[in-house]
């Protein structure tokens, strides 16, 4: 299993669009909207890492709506409920 | 209720104090040690801005090992279980 | 009553277009055009966190003249009349 | 008259150290503690650049609680009552 | 008299467009095209705040060549022949 | 002889077109598709300035895909084989 | 096998002394001082994600001389001998 | 002969030292003292790779007031007396 944080800028006024869109990954296990240096904040949980290339390339970075993401991979994690 | 998105600079060498001590801040609901431009991402919920303020300001950046702090609010969000 | 400053660039050549369209908005206490990393910075001043969401968002980052923005939530000020 | 927009990051844990430093001087009309990227927003107004030069430099610079200064000379500016 | 000097990125491929551009305007005293986070520099000298304002908004920030622009006053300066 | 480290952010969705033509380059001896804040790393070796010139203006700046690069050139290497 | 390219700022003054330490580790594949927006390029070679963490942790971040690193974990790769 | 650009951002209140000192360098052809994201930037023009090396390394960053340089090597220029 890996995780992994990305860090995105949308185009101008698509926010709203790019956060509908995530949320519907199921690979995606949080997304916030945000105000700041960035806009929207994703938590992605894969099975591999070749999964993981797969969701921010084809899924994520190859939207018309996404200006840049910056991909962190999670070293180490703890989750409430 | 008022959720922030913490993005963390750690001094050198402390990451895993600073990841210790956020685990164990009720308000912090997920916390992350990463690979990338920040060392920790948290994730935090409090009941309004006051209590957001004091867990950012005397409980993250009051820390010796926190070097830097990026806050972001949440305009909306979507966590699956 | 929330309060926020917003640091803008924009669009190559239309510096102006934004700084007279911001200008009129009623929630815009003020706002500079200044030299340096960023364009203009606005300061804005709203009922709530929904009307802050919706000049931020319907208002600002919506206009074909601006190219990114940085919202920083005020948590303490001192203005002088 | 010379205006700018003072960007500043503080040592972590003396915002308000610095906050109440700023507030007291008479060429700074609105200072805000936020949440984001810098940790204060200063607007400050002086008589010429040499005096601009003074307060950033021997006022704000050389306070050991500044970690760094972002200057952005105001050009053109809207402010509301 | 006043002088800035203005670190400059380009659209992609357009670097020599804009170092000839500039290398023409009177008031630009010195323009470097370099390796690195910026991809020209340009030291410009004029008569005082609004001439700098015409050269910086109409004749650099206009250009569809010019991606952004980051301009810093000169506080103090020293150059040899 | 001389080497230089670039980092390239590319138009989204294009990082395989830049890595597949950046590889075909004999003067680039290493190239990297990464997570994180910039997309691809490559390390490129020429004969002398004017060559790596070429290389960076003609070969990778001039390309639709590539968003922005950043130069470093190499001060001291260590490389195993 | 898990390959990653961190971008390492030193403490004025220590580059080499850093150039040096890393050039010993046997997972450290290649290091390059650079002038730029970074001072040191290493690219990275361990067994998995573990020793990885310990390289980054343990021998890069807890050094006295290293200000900062950035982790960019390789997607992809290409290398000519 | 090789020429550089040099941002440097300096410890908090030691701007004008390091201005004196980068002065009296006889390779430092102009060094500007600027408002705005870095605090000096020095035009450097030495013999060759080698020299400017020694210029950066053992005069400009082992500088105890020096925080950070960006050092960005020249590809093209244009100077008027």
């Amino acid at each position: 299993m890996v995780k992994a944080v990305l860090l995105i800028n949308t185009e101008m006024g698509t926010d709203e669009k790019v956060f509908e869109k995530l949320k519907e990954l199921p690979q995606v296990k949080a997304v916030y909207m945000v105000y700041g240096l960035y806009d929207i904040v994703a938590v992605i949980e894969t099975d591999d890492m070749d999964q993981l290339r797969e969701i921010v390339y084809k899924h994520v970075r190859s939207s018309p709506y996404v200006r840049s993401t910056l991909t962190m991979i999670v070293v180490n994690e703890s989750e409430k409920k």
